[in-house]
């Protein structure tokens, strides 16, 4: 059986939540194995071992990728956003050369069921499949803001397909400096502009409610499903729960409709963490 | 190891819900053994073998006492309930003599947590462990409605650790069929009632939020426990999670805190029929 290639790409303060996604990924996929990439720039050794170590309990492969810093020297920088801003779209230059596919993850997502079928999902000429997240009145927002290039629909880049073959042949480091330099103050969320920008014309639409669930918008799909999207849907059609927007289910204070589910995984994470660290 | 024996009276249509509430509880009992005693008059041969496969598959044992045609035929009955409100109190006929214990648990329940320690909980000389659904203007309407009898506290008879060997000196049949027929007309819950009545003095008091937390009541037992009881504290202490009123988590328009984290338990229950059936 072939694994599946799964991308991350955080710093420290992402790590619990990267535990628990990807617990809940092993726990809904129990028979498949997968190799899990870790493109960084700061996260240490004894952090590292210790995640490695969870992802090998699970009988699965990790594999760390540390950025050094003399790279990107001369690509430009966002207040608030460091360099790691490109290594999700530029991760075909850092992963093996010869993985074709990989499906990079956010780290504020519960994996819900099987994701095999997604991930052998044929992409075609796409480089990206993605889900948007959209609103009536973002679409023309984001024509405006990110003009003349034309943004149909703006995709949400927490969980994205890749095409690496593909990317290796199209992605230019230089397009994406030269796009970050241009638009510099206009730049919202800065990778997910560069894509929904940049390649526009090779993402495929996903379904978001069953492929990016934004967790704060339950009664919105519930309505415009007219009902079919409910809690039975989601627990056993879902694919990635995505807890979307500033508050975050790990974080104190967090309320919304999934907060118990997250607080579930939380707990069979640490248990799994109990075991690692015996 | 010695195990636990769990209590559950019951008629079809709770056959579902069951079968979730014993999931959630060998998932978060693992190391466990359970033997399951089902009082009932009316579950057909087919079903009582498929739950028998059920538990059997979990590692556990099953035991079904039917109650016959020709038993209560003296007990009043009372209009919307049927004798089978008698099996939970009078249980300790129907059980194996030599059981001195054993844990009643109402189907509308989730099992968060390990109950060893709870089940072995110190009984004295109580004959039952419960939790007070209480609110401030109950107990006075109880007072009223149950005269003379002395509620200080009204217990939720969802969870109930009983003294199996105190309830066969104690519990008398006539004692209970004389109750019901005075107090007919008033009674609510008329099993419920009968134990605050009968046995106001012999009830151990528990924290509800522990041991029978209404899954209604999450802002009322947030705000006051000043914030304690926060979703945290229950899925990692609470025990019983207790689906009260009328509606309920495996209905169709059922919306609540706890909503996702019951389809999470039912998606798993389905998962292991499925390996019955094969």
């Amino acid at each position: 059986m072939v694994g599946m290639n799964i991308l991350v790409t955080l710093n420290s303060n992402y790590l619990w939540p990267l535990k628990v996604m990807l617990k809940s990924m092993f726990y809904n996929n129990p028979d498949e194995r997968f190799v899990i990439y870790l493109i960084h720039s700061s996260i240490n050794d004894a952090e590292l071992d210790e995640l490695d170590r969870f992802i090998s309990l699970h009988g699965n492969g990790f594999e760390s990728i540390r950025i050094g810093d003399d790279m990107f020297q001369d690509a430009p920088t966002l207040l608030h956003y460091t360099k790691e801003m490109y290594y999700r779209l530029l991760a075909c230059r850092f992963l093996p050369q010869q993985l074709d596919r990989v499906l990079y993850l956010d780290p504020d997502i519960l994996v819900l069921n099987p994701i095999r079928d997604f991930y052998h999902l044929d992409m075609d000429n796409y480089m990206f499949a993605a889900s948007s997240h959209t609103f009536a009145s973002v679409p023309e927002l984001n024509k405006l803001r990110l003009a003349p290039y034309k943004i149909e629909d703006y995709y949400n880049s927490g969980v994205l397909l890749m095409n690496l073959a593909l990317h290796r042949q199209v992605i230019r480091e230089q397009d994406i400096f030269e796009f970050v330099s241009r638009y510099r103050m206009k730049l919202m969320l800065p990778d997910q502009d560069i894509m929904n920008a940049l390649y526009a014309g090779y993402i495929r639409g996903l379904d978001e409610k069953i492929y990016n669930y934004d967790a704060r918008r339950y009664a919105y799909y519930k309505l415009t499903s007219n009902g079919e999207c409910d809690m039975d849907f989601i627990i056993n059609r879902t694919l990635f729960l995505h807890f979307c927007g500033k508050k975050k289910p790990w974080n104190k204070g967090y309320s919304g409709k999934f907060h118990v589910l997250y607080k579930h995984y939380e707990k069979m994470t640490k248990e799994s963490e109990a075991r690692v660290l015996v």
